[in-house]
């Protein structure tokens, strides 16, 4: 057996956090830890109940931007494909050995429409979602190019306000013309309201939902009616999918920030009342952090700041922890409240990011730990693929 | 002569956003963008400033993260060498060609500290800040471990609020114990008011940085009492350097967001009461979106979000438009206003970002252009550097 590689055996400027097989008291801060089992417990349980309510689950890869993540969801999970909002990303997940890859999102630009249409040649089925009848030419007029073909999404905007045509009839003639246009294949229906999934209230959410299902189920009708079925109706959230898991009317979950969690997040609350993140989910993701600096007596400052997290969705919180609090984000500096002094330099504290999706985005690892060791090191493989 | 690369010769997966020689209307979306011209004139406009001020010029590589950008300021602008905040920024400034780079931090894990005090091993002079007696014993006994010297500056809170210990005697204390610390070396004082910077009003700052200046001016007289010569005095940032320059006390400035500016900075008044950005400093650094959606009338739906700039200090502006305004931000989408509904898709926007230093640390590449043409493509070489 050889000897593990440590630190030492590093070239000079290649760091990565941790490497597998030491303690989890080693690893370097600022980054990003898993905790693989509450990570493989909350991606079990969403595929249970997925599988449970006869559910697709078309998990959301922009959350994690992770190849090893979303395999570990089909696994683990029987996740039917990955969805993501950039070619770019969408390209990551194809090469890494995901089959079927959903951009969520418009592609209007030549030079990524046609990228797009490159991409069933990397061996993954390839959907992309549309709301403006130009894009369907362009689209067609690409696969067409490469003989391959981009299958469509109609997609509506059942409330979020940003993309998406209005339900209905736009739907109608927008499928229409996708099922006319060569090299293209009408795929279905995109109706995520984003813009409910953080409310507090689970009533609230319900009622949001509520309006997004009926709307989808009009377009249903009408789509039927035209003899024109739709293979995915997909949406949902984690704030969300049990709504449209019970409709009756979606089959497809777009679960993403479930498996990781964040502050913001773990705030909502679920049907009794209570926050997601304590009981429905379990914190997997943290921003490890250590005190670099205690010179004033109740603070301490730590080494995660705005380039370790954004604080878009608020401040981190501190996991497992009442006695410090994480009060103010700089560029490379965080400030905890420490009004009892109990923190010293070189201590570790976890951080719970206020919002997920762009913490992960600017970090190169995952450090996945178990039992007080790390476990793995998996690189967050669309990091930075924006386009 | 070569046929130029294209786009289509790249293989999938492999994403820049432009290539040199395309035309500006040719770049992909989201990216950084920046504007040579103004770039240039911005790091001549200081340097010159600083020559002509007696002072050396210690440029903040943490703002942009680019080997490229240190090197033109110091071609351009004269800077003495680099500072930034990590000791993983600063390997990569070394191994880029930097020869005098100070960590304008404390670096305070064993992993950390011998990687720094590896560094002089790169050809460049290594220095670190220091606000904690425990550490100048950990550093010297790594220095002496590798057979190298780390410089030290003592590290000041001057009314930021974050790391460094009081003016006066705690700072002459801890000089003391490094000069006599081997492999250590004394090299003066970092007194960086963060906090004050972005103050809007040019005698708020003025106020503040004169307290500082005062604090330091303390406490070099009695180092000075002590025999303790200090090369270094070294601070200010963009919202202050005139102060310092103007002090006889400070001898090396640290100036980052001169050099692109942002949205936040630009806002601030200069002694005339005059925006930054409108005379002061050029705006430099852009993020280039585009139109993906506009299927409402009033409202256009770009590419860039949450991961594409950091947005903790205002959203971004755009760039010589008054008839559109960026209004909303999530992860992968603006919403861009557009009450007379003059943009369409795949029109393309130049925003200001917020806060530049986050902003340039999600991003790979800047894109930099002149004339309407793309000139070079530079990495955002330290990006994610965070250790």
């Amino acid at each position: 057996m050889n000897k593990p590689v440590t630190f030492d055996d590093l070239e000079v400027g290649f760091d990565v956090p941790a490497l597998p097989g030491m303690d989890e008291a080693d690893i370097q801060t600022p980054c990003l830890v898993l905790d693989l089992d509450a990570l493989e417990r909350n991606i079990k349980k969403m595929g249970d109940f997925a599988k449970s309510h006869g559910m697709r689950h078309r998990v959301h890869g922009k959350m994690h931007k992770s190849v090893d993540v979303a395999l570990l969801q089909e696994r683990l999970g029987g996740s039917c494909g990955v969805c993501c909002q950039k070619v770019s990303e969408a390209e990551v997940f194809a090469r890494g050995g995901i089959k079927d890859v959903l951009v969520s999102n418009q592609v209007t630009q030549p030079e990524k429409i046609d990228r797009l249409a490159r991409m069933p040649k990397l061996g993954a089925r390839t959907i992309c979602c549309v709301d403006d009848i130009d894009n369907v030419a362009d689209l067609s007029a690409a696969a067409q190019k490469h003989g391959t073909q981009i299958e469509c999404l109609v997609e509506i905007d059942v409330g979020a306000g940003r993309c998406g045509v209005q339900f209905g009839q736009p739907v109608v003639d927008l499928a229409k013309a996708i099922e006319a246009a060569p090299g293209l294949k009408y795929a279905g229906i995109q109706a995520y309201q984003g813009a409910m999934q953080h409310m507090d209230s689970y009533e609230d959410r319900k009622a949001k939902t509520d309006i997004a299902i009926q709307q989808v189920s009009d377009t249903l009708d009408l789509l039927k009616a035209e003899g024109i079925e739709s293979d995915i109706v997909g949406g949902g959230g984690t704030g969300s999918y049990y709504f449209e898991s019970a409709s009756g009317v979606f089959n497809e979950l777009q679960c993403g920030s479930y498996a990781f969690m964040d502050a913001d997040y773990g705030r909502i609350l679920d049907k009794d009342g209570k926050r997601i993140d304590q009981g429905e989910w379990e914190n997997a993701l943290f921003i490890l952090t250590s005190v670099m600096s205690h010179a004033k007596a109740d603070k301490a400052i730590v080494d995660a700041g705005l380039k370790a997290q954004s604080v878009d969705s608020g401040l981190p919180t501190i996991y497992g922890r009442t006695d410090v609090e994480y009060v103010k984000c700089s560029d490379e500096h965080g400030v905890v409240a420490d009004p009892k002094g109990v923190l010293k330099v070189n201590d570790k504290l976890k951080l719970v990011p206020g919002h997920c999706d762009p913490t992960c985005n600017v970090h190169d690892w995952y450090v996945g730990v178990r039992n007080g060791k790390v476990e793995t090191l998996w690189p967050v493989s669309a990091r930075g693929k924006a386009y």
